[in-house]
Parts: structure tokens; sequence; C-alpha cells
């Protein structure tokens, strides 16, 4: 048998219920690999290691089956009750809120046990904290999100949350060479989440399985679990959107997905060249508008309080942009949104799924940058529902993702068609 | 000259300027005035004196004339750094978050004196605290921002920060004879702010001057304060909207606002009966599920861990609404809101302003009940702006307020059409 660290929480769930497994063994696993791991990947902020094992014992002792004992991770702009939430900032280590955020109470409400706090970058914006890509140390895990794609990616854990406003989800799952998943915008609640940009944050998962996001799904939605099926996707109409960014992306991204496409087309799919460039590059606009804004205001205690512990990549970077704009301009923006909103819904009339880049590439080297969401910033504004699965790899030997995008809303679907695609490959 | 306390703070500002009235002045004025009131009213949960007369006393030896001195209270769900927030609830007696929530810190640069925390109802629904009307002790004054209401009424500080789900701003505001204003939703930043419904939670002001809340509305947006201007009103398409629930309405209610509009059409107001009742009760209808499924969710860690300390009023009332819902049917009636919204959008196509009760009658007798949120339903899952003003006094001789309603996104005319409205009477 393989190590528990290695089993996605569904696999090992069968095996508990079999009493192939227990909890506290599946746990122990999990801190045993972060001690053997973290020194290089450093994707914890803060480990609970001490209730884990407890609360994991006692799962075993009340063997209640519907308690599913899933280890699992939390950025560190989530709150935790009694765990410190450092937003990424050195500024907040005494910040221990008293309740969890909605999302953590409901996974622990059934049964899933909370490991600690994974690295986020400042809060939430770009400038990096220590969590390195476990494919390579020299190289970024991605952000906004790191800890969280990395712990998965390390088999530290089964499952992470994440959050994304830019591409704080599906950048570093790419990047770490794992699944991630944001759902559509308004389906996993926010209560007890730092707000960035509250129009457009999201909170997102991040696994090695489409089963565990599916499980998670329900647990977020305390709805029934629901296997997500393997369909033909043959009988999907396909979009393949390079999108206005594609001459910026790196040589091995553009091979590997147009092989992968074209290997699909000669197997029959039906798939065609999409260009929604006009779309794609008002979303890029308005995002900007819209996320300075909102999030300019959003820290309004940090700018006033901590001005000078924040980063420069902070000050000069969604700051700045946010001080650009006026309420009568966000609220334009906002019109727009609405529309565009409209218009790429009108693009489902016709696709069933839209296949993209996840990232103009692999990860990139040195801890500074944690790469560009140039493929991220129109659906993480539209509010559609993306998945990015560790397709192939690039010539760094790094992974690549191919992002999967449906309509808003059709979150059940899409992690079909992902299940469906991840096992093409 | 009347004592500080009785100021409104853009009367105060002046007198400050004019070096008649020094800030130290008018915090220990609106301090002596609370001890005087506080053992009938209960309006506050927390007070911060000692904080309060220290900032008032570094702001006038500042001597900045932009910092503004304003003495303010915020309701018991929205945070202020190293003070408890308690969220209306027995059980965060112990929570101090030290953060300021961004409305709160965005007031504090602006030079405003936060003087504590007002009472709240439990979680910002419907059960409670202590706070009588200053009216008539015997009396609701509404909720959920009731001790906000009830401070501003009773003279104790000039402006408080209230939030609106239902009519959580409107409501309290009319029962204590005050000015209440709900801005277009996403207009005043939410972070800091315990959710509730998030997709209608709004910042709202509580104040006794329509200047104030351009005050304020200036300080919560970042931008120079422009004083409201009085325009003519007679130029502007006026809609008397009664409501489906016209019947529902206290007799006193029914004829003060009949008479009103009867006034102003002899004095040649254009003013149309406008019947929107399908609109309303779908708003109604739909309400209920959106408000119910997003608070069930936002208040996740409080019915897993603190169940049997919440009131019946919350467990059989919204929590209960929320568990008839399902993501899917939620999804919908998001759906069927944007419909709606858009078609309210299309009344204001043919009117500028809409005249509508602020609450069904006079405050309830009793401290159990804090009324009825019918008149305010519409506009709050709309996010239109709504100002309530105190015009009118019914037959137990307490405040009945009169709602003004415009176009989302048209806060500024709104409060020039308040203010032309108020000096009216």
């Amino acid at each position: 048998m393989s190590e528990p660290y290695e089993l996605t929480a569904t696999e090992a769930i069968q095996l508990i219920r079999k009493k192939e497994l227990s909890i506290f063994e599946w746990v122990s696993s999990c801190l045993k690999r972060i001690k053997k791991k973290e020194n290089q990947v450093k994707a914890w902020i803060y480990l609970d290691e001490e209730n884990a094992l407890k609360k994991s014992k006692e799962l075993d002792d009340n063997n209640k089956p519907d308690l599913l004992g899933i280890p699992f991770g939390i950025k560190d702009i989530i709150d935790a009750s009694n765990l410190p939430t450092g937003f990424g900032t050195p500024f907040y280590k005494n910040n221990i809120p008293l309740r969890d955020a909605a999302s953590v109470a409901m996974a622990k409400q059934s049964g899933c046990v909370l490991i600690g706090k994974t690295v986020s970058t400042e809060l939430g914006h770009r400038a990096p904290g220590l969590t390195t890509n476990p494919h390579n140390k020299e190289y970024t895990p991605g952000g906004s999100s790191s800890g969280s794609a990395a712990a998965v990616s390390a088999m530290m854990v089964p499952v992470c949350f994440g959050t994304q406003t830019t591409g704080s989800v599906i950048r570093p799952a790419a990047y770490c060479g794992v699944i991630g998943y944001k759902p559509t915008y308004g389906d996993f609640d926010k209560s007890g989440i730092l707000p960035n940009s509250p129009s457009i944050d999201t909170l997102g998962l991040i696994s090695r399985s489409i089963e565990d996001l599916s499980l998670f799904r329900s647990i977020l939605l305390e709805e029934r679990y629901v296997k997500p099926e393997k369909i033909n996707l043959k009988k999907l109409r396909i979009g393949f959107v390079r999108t206005p960014h594609w001459d910026k992306t790196d040589k091995s991204t553009q091979s590997k997905l147009e092989k992968f496409i074209e290997t699909l087309r000669l197997d029959k799919f039906n798939i065609t060249d999409l260009n929604i460039d006009p779309l794609i590059t008002k979303a890029d606009q308005l995002h900007i508008d819209i996320s300075g804004y909102e999030f300019k205001r959003s820290i309004s205690y940090e700018r006033f309080n901590h001005f000078n512990q924040l980063s420069d990549i902070l000050r000069n970077g969604r700051l700045n942009d946010g001080y650009q704009v006026t309420n009568a301009s966000y609220k334009e923006a906002t019109k727009k949104v609405n529309i565009l909103k409209n218009d790429i819904d009108s693009v489902f009339d016709n696709f069933d799924l839209l296949v993209t880049p996840s990232a103009p590439g692999e990860a990139l080297k040195g801890l500074e940058y944690t790469g560009s969401a140039l493929f991220n910033t129109t659906w993480s504004l539209s509010g559609n529902p993306c998945v990015t699965l560790p397709l192939f790899r690039g010539k760094q030997n790094l992974p690549i993702g191919c992002q999967l995008v449906t309509k808003f809303g059709n979150d059940d679907q899409l992690l079909n068609y992902a299940k469906s695609m991840f096992e093409l490959s």
C-alpha cells in the first residue's frame, strides 16, 4: 500500500470505511510528510499539529462514518477560531479570531481536520511569502494561494482552500502541478475571509483529484456529494481560446496545448478556434479599475495604519491602481462589467466548454514574482467557474496547466468535464 | 448658544473653524449627554470615553482643520481595532479585533472620534438588545441598528453607522425620528463588518441632518464634500408608491402621508400614484430565499458552535428560511433578482423620485419586536438608495418617517431631493 499521505481524500475515505485506515493514521502520515518536506517547501505559516492529532483520535473513537476526517489547510487570509490569521503580513502575528470562516466551520462540521494555515502573499495581493515550488525550490509556487498549492503538490494534505481575485487559485495550482478550482462567483460563502476586491473575490479549492473537489464542493454547499461522472467529451462544443495574450505565452506552453487540441481534433472532438479577444481585452481593463478601487478600500485600515510596513509591490501595484479611480468611474466600470458578463454568457450559447492556458508558461525562476494572471483575469471578473488540470510539462520539466471554463453556474458539469478530460491524458 | 451635543456635525465644524467651539468641548458635551440619557435609552454596548477624550484633545492641539473631530458611534457588528465587537450576542464578549472596519478607518483618518459601539440585534437579525426608543422608553427603537438610531435621536452623537439587510437602517431611523440613509448597494465598503446576507448587506448612516449624511458619504468615498443643494422639487417626476402593504399600514401613517401628498399636489408638484405591486411582491418573496440562504451560510460558525445560545427568533426566523433553500434554488432566485433589478431600474425611466412609507406605522409598544420591514425589503434587495425623513408624528405622538427612493447609483441627487423635501416641512 502507498503511504496514506499520497491518497486523495476520496481514496482515503474508502479505506477508512473499510477499516483499512484510521483517521489518526491518515492525519499522522500527512503531518510526517509535512515534517519531511516543510523545510524546503515552506507551505505553512502555522501548523496546528496537536489539535489535529487530538481531533483525529476523537473522530476514530466516535466512529461516525459521516464525519470524514479529511486533513486540510487554509490560506492565511481565512480565519480559523483560536489560530492566528496573519493575512500574509508581519504585523498581524497577534491576530487570533474567535470564529471560523463559514467555509472552515462547514468543513469542520463535516469532520474535516484543520492542519493549519498556509502561506499567503501579503494581504492576498502579490508580494510573496517564503514558499517554494515543490517541483523545484528555485521556482515560484505562484500566488496568492502559494502555500495551499505547494502543500497539496507536496502531498502534505489532499485539499487546501485558496482564494482568487485575479489568478490566485488557478495560477499557483498550475505552477505546482495540481488541480485548482475557482467556482462560480457567489457559490461558496466568504464570511471570515479577508476581502480583497469583494465583487470578484472567490473562495476556491486546490486538490489532486476531481472527486475531492466535488466532495468539498458538497461540503461547502452543505449538499449531498454526487460523484463526478465521466461523460463523452466528443459531444461537447469546445472552444479553444488562445486569447490576445497568446504571443506572450511561452513556446512550450503554446506547443503542448496546440498538440493536445490537434490530437483531440484527430480523435473527432468538436473543437473550434474561438476568438473572444475583444471581451478579454475589455475584462483586463475593467479588472484593473474594479480590483484597484475595491482593494484600496478593503485595506483602508492597513494603508492608514501600516503603510510603511506594506511592500512596494502592493503600494505601487493594486493600491496605486485604486488611487486612480473615482467613485463615479468605478460605478461606470461596474455597469460595463454587467454588460460584459452578459456578453460572456452569450459565448456559452454556442460553447459548452472553453479550453485556454492556465498561465503563460511554467513557473518562473526566483521567488520574488508569483507570475502573470493574464489568462485568469477575465474569468475572475466574470465569475465563471474554471478548473486547471496539470496536463503537461514544459522545457524546464515543470508542470503546465490547461484551464477549462464553463458557463456561469455550471459547476457540476465543469467538474464532470474536468474529470473526463483528466482521465483522457 | 445651544449645547454642543445638540449640533449637527456640519454646524459644529463651522463653529470649530471659527474657534467658537473646540473638539474637546464637543466630544465632552456628547459624553455628558450620554451619561444623562444612557440609563434610559441603553444605546451603547461599549463606550470608549477615555480614548475619545484623549483623541479630541490631540485634534485640538494639532489644529489641522481637515481633521473633522466628529464624534460618532458604530453598530456592534462593525469592527473597531482594540474594542470588543459583540455582534449583539452574549458569547462574543472577548472578541477584540485588531483592525478597524474600512469605513471606521476612513472616518478616523478624517479625524472623526469614535465614541463607542452601539447596540445591535443578535447577529444583525431580529432578536433585540436592551435599547429603548428615546421618544418613549416603552417603545421599540426598531432594529437591527437599534442603538445607532437611538443614540442619534437622543442627541448623544450627531452620526452613527448602521447596516441594512431588510429594513435595519430605515426602520429604526423612522421609529426614532431621525434621518436614515441606505446608499446604493456597493457604494460603501464592508470590510470588517459581519456579513448577514452579503449580496444585500449595506452600510448606512443615521443622522439629524442631510448635510451630515453628505459629509459622511464624502468621507466614506474619500472624495471632496459637496454640500447638498436645495432644488426645485416641482420639476421632478414623483411617484407615490403605496405598495401592496398599504392595508397593513397604520391609519395615522396613511392619513399623514396622503395629506402630505395632497398638499404637494395642490402646490403643483408632479406626483403620480404609482402601482408597482408586482415588483414589490416579487421582491418580498425573493428576499426571503436570498437572505435566508446567505444568512444561514454567513453564520455557519455560530449555528454549529453556539446553536443553543442563539435566540428562537433567529433559529425560527431567517436561519430556518435558509434551511429551505437549496443551492440550485438560490441560484434561480439570484437570476430572478437580476431581472427584477432591471425592471426596477426601468421604473426610474419615468420617475425621478419615489415617495413611500418608511414603516407601517409608529414604533410598536414593547421591546420584544423591532417592527416590520415591509416597506424596506424591495429597496434592500434591489440596492436602490433610500432616505427616511422624520416628517410626521402619529397618534401616539411618536415619529413617522417618509421614505424617498431614487435610481440605483443616484445618491447625490437623492440627498439633494431629501434636503429639499426636509426643508419644505
